[in-house]
């Protein structure tokens, strides 16, 4: 099974890829871009029967800092 | 409106992220991980009437390198 998890800095958190993003595609000519968020995506390819408590656990572990981000899980 | 992308190494380029985060998932007790790819995921926040061809244009010149990476976008 598939595991797909999305890692984010929490709201609030400064987050300077993401403010590296919004002024360089502004340098590039596109207007309009209010705002950038930039986080890691990190797809698991996990056996048969992996729980989606066993993901959770990964994220708290390792996966995610939980003091500046926050995580998404989605099985499929 | 909100648009996100998913860039991701293409199959068949090497991931030594995807390959750490493996290798210590099953340091920590973790079995059954298969394979583990990671990649970044970009929240844009753009101006209202922005079209999916403007954010392909910057997955294009900017956010991913199309010789390694692959994108996807979602609009919502």
């Amino acid at each position: 099974m598939k595991a797909r998890v999305h890692v984010m800095l929490k709201n609030g958190v400064l987050d300077p890829q993401g403010e590296a993003v919004r002024h360089a595609l502004g340098a590039l000519g596109f207007d309009g871009v209010e705002g950038v968020r930039q986080g890691k995506v990190i797809e698991l390819d996990l056996a048969e029967g992996s729980s989606e408590a066993t993901v959770t656990e990964m994220c708290e572990k390792l996966l995610a800092n939980t003091v500046i981000e926050s995580y998404t899980i989605e099985l499929g």
